[in-house]
């Protein structure tokens, strides 16, 4: 028998009215293991009533005491934080040790965002810009924000967009993906036990109906999202028709370029970890290997080889697993017809994970550690995003042609570059065409005090995620001029005024 | 015979191709002077082929080396300010002393762009984030930039844009309004004659046909734009739609806010100037009074209908002229309806400008200084912005209702209060819901170091004009992270390469 | 039987081994409660040694993690809010309400630079600031830096300076005032139990010979001292003839401006606070009153006459106290021979606080409110910081009178004008040569995230206490230049290295 | 006959009235080519007086407007730069090239101050940090501040130091090099056309006397100095004991590391340049290589010899020479001296430069290149800062070794790796102790937004010289927190005050 789960607000637990609800899958057996439920728009409508009520007594609370209850709340994620991965693997498929690393990377976000807020919410001020005029700016929070957030990080991204919103002074309004809920319900809890005032964050779970709902309310000033590209574009772009600002990131193509003179081992390890840890459902994952020379190239086929063949595939709570299974019986499909796709397209099939099973759990979404070489930019399996444990092999004859792939390719994400040469990752860090650059880094996810945003097809709007950015994002500007007349100074009232 | 004006691109004028062209009028006399080219889908393309090809250089070019150019260019500004005036107002019909202001504006953003450029466009570095693990950020120019501006500053607007855009190593293509495109191929001149490289800084010039073909183009990666609310909205959604980031001002209704305490000579000298000046035609102009009390009301009628019988409706090169025409017979035709619903709606004309004419200017466009006193909220009077020298009176009974009708309005520009009082000055500042605010400062356009935006209306986009916002509007964030293996350091490799 | 108190070095308590003791006496009673150790060189240089071993360790520890500690602390301060504010009334004599002030006021610093620590640690970045050519900045900590702290905020200033110092990587030895060395002591314990690495806070305590040591110690790199200006001033010196970077922060006489528009009652309250709160033993006490106007200042004088007569004066945890002892016996005579000397130089004695007794507490250091109207600038009582609960008025005509008192006095710390009048306030605050400035604010104390600094004798070096000025103070600047040979990237070394 | 120089005040040449003098010699004839007046202790006051009248007014003038006016003296020193370029090196001996390098970089960082100012003045505003206040802070300028310059760069740190304080809004007063004082008169001059207002920039030339004066005016607020090691630190003492804020730089012994993989040709262009350019007087020259392993140093010492050959000294307009005379006879004693030394303690002599000659030019200054190999750090050639063109070449036997040398040195100005290694790069940056660091850049001098300061003995102070921290040096902040009581907001007052 399944639970029903619920929407979050007011500081409450409310559950579903609209009638319809979603699945909610353990990925590891296949079972069904709780109901969510989908939001219709007068549900949507409630809940950004609550969260428009709470938000000017939140606003009008100062940066510091904000942040001490936003502190109080990574305290209780920590001290949660078993609990918290075995729910998020649950859902999600991933090892607890990658769920751990969820939830750290999103509660760094948060305290960050809490110890940071009082000096990045000032304004500027500047006296005699004129005669006697001053100018001065302030930071103002928006009001209610609302984040939309994919399955694949259930903690970090809903905590990425919520850290810095909430240190702002705004309501924040969660539409977690339906996939994986309970997370994100487990942390509105913790958010209320932290003392966050009732409507401040809230959750509301559902499907494209509630996403409009969001869209189209005026109340919403401002929408983040995470997700496949064609929905971060048709975010953006709903968000802009009703007047809102918007921060929308979405897919990636990943390329890691290896230099001859790569420490190779480094290299090898970086690529088994960042092309199949968390079953490749990373936005940050590495998708394409880039050895520059095929001396570099073939040493380098040869060690993934025997590195794939001692990876362990399994369920999230099994010792020593490396991956688990995949989101959903639609993404496996999704996978493996990406990889039929790149046999006829005359990739070579180096390692294939299709068909991979999971003793004790044949229910469940399983796709193996897959590797293609000579794979070229112009294939299917090179242009689209496979999101899964699919890594393929770009063999580039100089480096002027690794640079040219990641900078030519429709999406800008992340990057990375391997090699001891300063010259190189230099010239590299500042052409390419990606967002995000990691030298002899595979996954160059910016620490919480920088920013996170891809570039090109994966990320739409002029702010990024976290870091200073995000304050910027989740407030808008008021400046102030300002010039007295000459009054009292001048003798012109010497008298007390009334009652004074 | 009228003239036909060109486009300006690489270093040069370019005849338009399409055979469409508009006319342009001077406002004051009526009569057509030239023909601005409107340009087609294939003319934009090869404009921006030709800003594409030069950016590269210009963004290598070190921030130092593009702030000498852009200064230079100042300086020639300034040495042909008489000559820049006398076209803009031929054009405009403002007065000679508002065009010079006009002018004066838009340079002041780009000498500061010029100067702060080194500073703003700086990144940020950390190190030992994590053991051995570096981090920094760049911000790197988006490529090629738009600028689509309005009549009613033809040189303020398009260097508030094009200061920062170009400051930052973008290429920049101005779409200026076709009703007074002379000044903005003037400044494309001058740009050349200051050393700006050919390509870097063009002049299309159009209609929506432009327009639409710049938001379509791929290479153009943000837009900016000022005009009214509904195109501003639109190009800001049709932007997003295209993935591009983009920053868009529109409309306004300007309070200002008398409080008893005002310095009265002072608010009713400012309402003059910010009422009437420029014919109204400014964003940033002032369209409503709110004096806070009868007595404050009447007094500031009285006062008010003395002083527009004294002003001066002319032609803007006659001495002592107050504003001069409107822009267009349609602009004319507009303010007199709104005018004429006034009347309908009951509110009080206490001076009527409909029918105002000039001698010897019998077919300029002229509309005479209007008072309304005893409007309310919910008259389409005050919903609608007139852009013409109309004031209206709104009468408040208290301080709160005088707040509530700024920040209830739909748009959110520009606002001031007029008052001694500390207290109201700082409780309106924090509250009140509109972007610039002046205190006793009736025109608060924040100066150049400041940055430029109104809020809901007015204003679509998360980061405003000049000021340092300008520069990360005009810039994207790349973030690295670096960890390097260890090599040389350890003995590795004491060997010298080849060749060195 | 008195205890015997030690130093606090490498997480533990060091008996002292000089010799040479100072004695602890409870202000309220008189009697002797402890004997502090009074360091010789040799012990100082012992406690440097080990902070300056402990010292790297800290610093390769990443910010947030630093910060994490640093929060911890702040929790278990918070726990031990009462036992901490016991402690430091019974050897300070201020009441429990103002020792918990000490101590939160203390306490918001750490929060704020554990928070803003990775922020405003940040280095800059610049790619291509010549061809090929990158230059970036570190801030890195100083080392081992050390502060020398008075008597009156045994708590606060403490923390004021170790928090940012420990949040920048440096190792902190703290010199407290021995008149009330226990709280610094338990602070030192709690940073223990909060995880902060063994001697990365130390505790020495003594008098000048202690002083003399850290600062001729040349692995001392800074040194932050508060207390009274010839003392302030000779460190400042002593500190910079070897070499060191100091800041030196001294005595006061703070003024506070009354307009006659101003909220009397509010500011007879302020005075009433300001003057005699902590029995004026604040370097941030008002102790003169400038009524602005006749008759401004006779309703003043009346009504702080009214409540100086309620003002109840006695041992920190009775009920309703408004203050207790001042700290010695040394003290109260200084005091009361200032109140001598007023009357003798002709200043009218409103209230006089000489001969105070508190029944039960015979052997207390007790100073009564002491009021004196018609001083004048001359007078030494004017000139002179008294350090006890003696408020001065001092009576002005005009405003640019009362506006020429503060700016010409030697002392620079802080001023407060009440008024309702903008223009007067934004004048004053513009113009007056006061480093803090409170306006309808008695004592304008920066809050934590702005910083602390008074101005002329009242503070020397460049940079302030906390806030962002904090953490220049405590790190210093490394600029790297960087150029690349072209190598790899050219094809040069398409060999892999050995072993590699 | 001899030419007698002046002092600049108030606009305007003033003679010397001391009656004492200093002769000022062209470098290469040896001849004295005019006389320098040597301020007494009243002289620098009148010279104070002056400024301190200056100073108020052109404080008041905004940012933009003092930009503009140093912007103008920019392009005045440009348009004369052959003049002053041939001036400087009549008294410096310094080639054309070199003097026109001095004085470009020394108006890049008035370019800098110029446009940066605006933005790097701001204070912040923070609103309700508590309820109902409002915290904003303001950076004023000092007042009168002085720089005391060598007369090494007799152009660039004159200007260094001027323009971001005259930036900021102070008056400033030079004490320039008494051996080369006739650049910065002609300055003075440049200013004065500029139309800096008279007495805002003041020459004052001398000796110790003079300095003493400045450093014991009160009205002299900082001291800025570039020179030796001994008198930075005397007068940085001297500055703090009389309560001033002061920035001292000092002497150097800068070290270029070559390792292993370095471009070896590359390398030995960097030291060429950067050990003999300028006769090596230059406090960022290079006075110490360090190649790592037996193998590198043979390679590098054997290159250096043969170019070493080749190197020209000679008068400073003549072609094709390297580089010019040394700046005095004793300076030439000095350094012969040192030679000797050196060969006497047992270091490698490879190339001697005494006895150097000129034809033509008998009587000139003249040092020859010196190179020594096998230089020990216990050696005083090592230790003591020569300040002339000798070179030490002391072989590491590994990185470690190398990195320590610099870092254990008693200065800490600048440093330079050569690598093409990424870690290694990294590591030496991370952790050298030296304040400027070159990565394949010899002589790593911080571009103008970027700020210059050494570590250790090479410099004393808390901020460095020109970019952001100039800007914080030559201003002082100013904190105000703002509380209003309710007034007219409430309906207090609602009868206007007379008058208005």
């Amino acid at each position: 028998m399944t639970r029903d789960l619920t929407h979050y607000s007011g500081g409450a637990h409310r559950a579903g009215m609209s009638g319809r609800f979603g699945d909610v899958h353990n990925p590891a057996t296949g079972e069904v293991t709780s109901r969510v439920p989908l939001a219709d728009a007068g549900e949507v409508a409630a809940i950004v009533d609550v969260a428009a009520a709470a938000q000017p007594a939140w606003a009008a609370t100062n940066p510091q005491r904000r942040g001490r209850i936003l502190l109080r709340f990574v305290d209780l994620v920590n001290e949660h934080v078993d609990e918290l991965a075995a729910l998020l693997s649950a859902e999600h498929g991933k090892t607890l040790a990658d769920a751990k690393g969820d939830i750290a990377r999103g509660i760094e976000v948060v305290e960050f965002s809490a110890g940071a807020a009082p000096h990045l919410l000032k304004g500027e001020f500047s006296d005699n810009v004129g005669t006697g005029i001053d100018v001065h700016s302030l930071r103002q929070p928006l009001g209610v924000v609302a984040g939309i957030t994919p399955f694949n990080f259930p903690a970090m991204i809903p905590l990425w967009k919520a850290g810095p919103a909430l240190a702002a002074g705004n309501a924040f309004v969660l539409k977690p993906s339906e996939r994986d809920p309970s997370v994100p319900l487990r942390l509105a809890e913790l958010f209320t036990e932290a003392g966050l005032p009732d409507g401040v964050f809230s959750v509301v779970n559902g499907d494209k109906v509630a996403v409009d709902a969001l869209l189209d309310d005026p109340r919403v000033e401002a929408v983040g999202f995470v997700g496949s590209t064609p929905i971060a574009q048709s975010i953006y772009a709903h968000a802009a028709a009703n007047g809102k600002r918007a921060q929308c990131f979405g897919g990636a193509k990943n390329h890691m370029v290896i230099l001859p003179d790569a420490d190779l081992d480094m290299a090898v390890d970086a690529l088994i970890g960042a092309g199949y840890g968390s079953a490749g459902e990373r936005c940050m994952a590495i998708s394409v290997a880039v050895p520059v020379g095929e001396r570099t190239a073939d040493a380098l086929v040869a060690r993934l080889k025997e590195r794939i063949d001692g990876l362990r595939v399994g369920e999230a709570t099994a010792p020593d697993v490396d991956f688990g299974p995949v989101i959903s019986a639609a993404a496996k499909e999704r996978i493996e017809a990406a990889i039929a796709t790149g046999i006829d397209e005359g990739a070579e099939l180096v390692a294939d994970g299709r068909g991979r099973t999971v003793e004790g759990f044949h229910g469940g979404f399983w796709v193996g550690p897959t590797l293609f070489d000579r794979v070229r930019p112009e294939m299917a399996l090179y242009r689209e995003e496979v999101f899964g444990p699919v890594l393929s092999v770009v063999r580039a004859a100089d480096y002027e042609e690794a640079l040219r792939l990641p900078s030519e390719n429709e999406f800008g994400n992340g990057v990375a570059i391997f090699t001891r040469d300063g010259d190189a990752a230099r010239d590299f860090s500042s052409r390419v065409q990606v967002g995000m650059v990691g030298v002899n880094v595979p996954i160059p996810v910016p620490i919480a005090y920088y920013t996170f945003g891809g570039w090109k097809a994966s990320g739409f709007g002029d702010l990024n995620q976290h870091g200073a950015d995000a304050f910027r994002f989740y407030t808008k500007t008021k400046t102030v001029t300002t010039r007295w007349p000459s009054g009292i100074r001048a003798g012109a009232s010497f008298v007390m005024p009334e009652g004074s």
